[in-house]
């Protein structure tokens, strides 16, 4: 049997996101974003259950603050002490590995999908999903883009607003768009 | 009789913001949103009712994450299968037509409006209003910004957190603050 | 007896978050802004009555279109005719002054928060705070974001996704990232 379009996906290869399979994750996960960005904060705590549940993996501790937004969930693993602070977005089509004690400011975006750069195959729904590690101890300034294919390496510093294209070495902090390192 | 505010506004004349006749299309709009944005998603589908009922034109297949936030609804036209990723932003006291099967990553924020730029003016609330118009087939990448009076042609690209001060060519790619053709 | 971690925030000293008493004030704020946020707009009018009572100060005749975020909210003081457009947020571990008739594009970001740069003392939650003035009269264009320790001066022009690093002149326009006078 041929490969389906979520094995594509996660196997990295090209893939036609207008499918019926990826149409019902996706919706699966509007509904648990939904129900963590709309509980009360009193009822919500650190991760609405319904989010928590969608993650492929996340350390009990992990603390979300709403709104946040995923586009599947079930690609992401959050290790301790992970701190989302409001608006982040990821899209996680693909794997998206976030190490201990890291910490975003507020509206970061992280976005594996890319979609093709050829107009007529874009609109096909064609698209690639790229995976994005962060190591552990790492801070993510408020309103950064971090896109699919990166890695930020331990202990390093992404400046509030940096547009991050390549890979930031362990313990170093890039700025600016494109990020650069300081 | 003299113009009234509204009808300045879409002339592309100065005008003042501060008028009830604007007040209550704004009012109007913030209801729509809301009702959007709060809707669970399996009752809101693809655009909620009352946020289509805005729009100056939207085919039938257009698909608007939530949250999404406009000022008017009014002014904007929507081509077929328009695709906005979550937290999109339209500031349409001008036009702004976007062309068939255009996508936007989440977080792209369009604003028509534009304040004087002498602070004595500005706070009277004079402001001006300039159209974008968004070619077919564009990819607009997430977070970016698109300035009043901004043409993208057919088929361009716009990078991830590009803020786009100028036209930009069909099929060409620009990145950057201020985006710059790559 | 030794000062708080509350009272080291407000000194501007090294403090550590992770603390019962900055917990306590950062929910009250969440139940504040979730308050805000999810109200009818026709209920909520120009600012809910609990997001209103959160701020150290604000005129009668503010508007905060939601949604908007603040971390305290006590530490916002916000002159007359203050207008925030829809997605601000505000990370007010330090004071935030705002004069008057002054207005801020969507998704206006202002961060006082800063964390250590040494991942070790990073991950033990030692931050600290730098206020932010904004002068009167003055246009913050959508998407911006300010960080701690600056002085947007009176009548100035912040251009939409500028990242504000350093202080802004008094009738000064910037723009880009880092912001750069133009």
């Amino acid at each position: 049997m041929p490969a389906s379009e979520r094995e594509k996906m996660a196997a990295g290869e090209w893939y036609c996101c207008l499918d019926n399979e990826l149409d019902r994750l996706r919706q699966q996960a509007r509904l648990a974003v939904h129900a963590h960005n709309t509980l009360p904060p009193d009822e919500r705590g650190a991760a609405a259950p319904a989010l928590r549940a969608l993650f492929a993996q996340a350390a009990s501790d992990i603390f979300i603050e709403a709104p946040f937004h995923c586009s599947y969930g079930m690609n992401i693993v959050l290790g301790e002490r992970v701190y989302f602070n409001a608006g982040c977005t990821i899209l996680d089509s693909g794997r998206v590995t976030i190490g201990d004690r890291s910490m975003f400011g507020p509206g970061v975006q992280i976005y594996c999908a890319e979609h093709h750069k050829d107009p007529a195959l874009r609109s096909t729904g064609i698209e690639i999903a790229r995976p994005v590690v962060i190591g552990s101890d790492v801070w993510i300034g408020g309103g950064a883009i971090i896109l699919g294919g990166v890695t930020v390496g331990q202990g390093a510093i992404v400046g509030a607003g940096a547009v991050v294209t390549k890979d930031v070495p362990a313990g170093a902090t890039v700025v600016g768009n494109p990020a650069r390192i300081r």
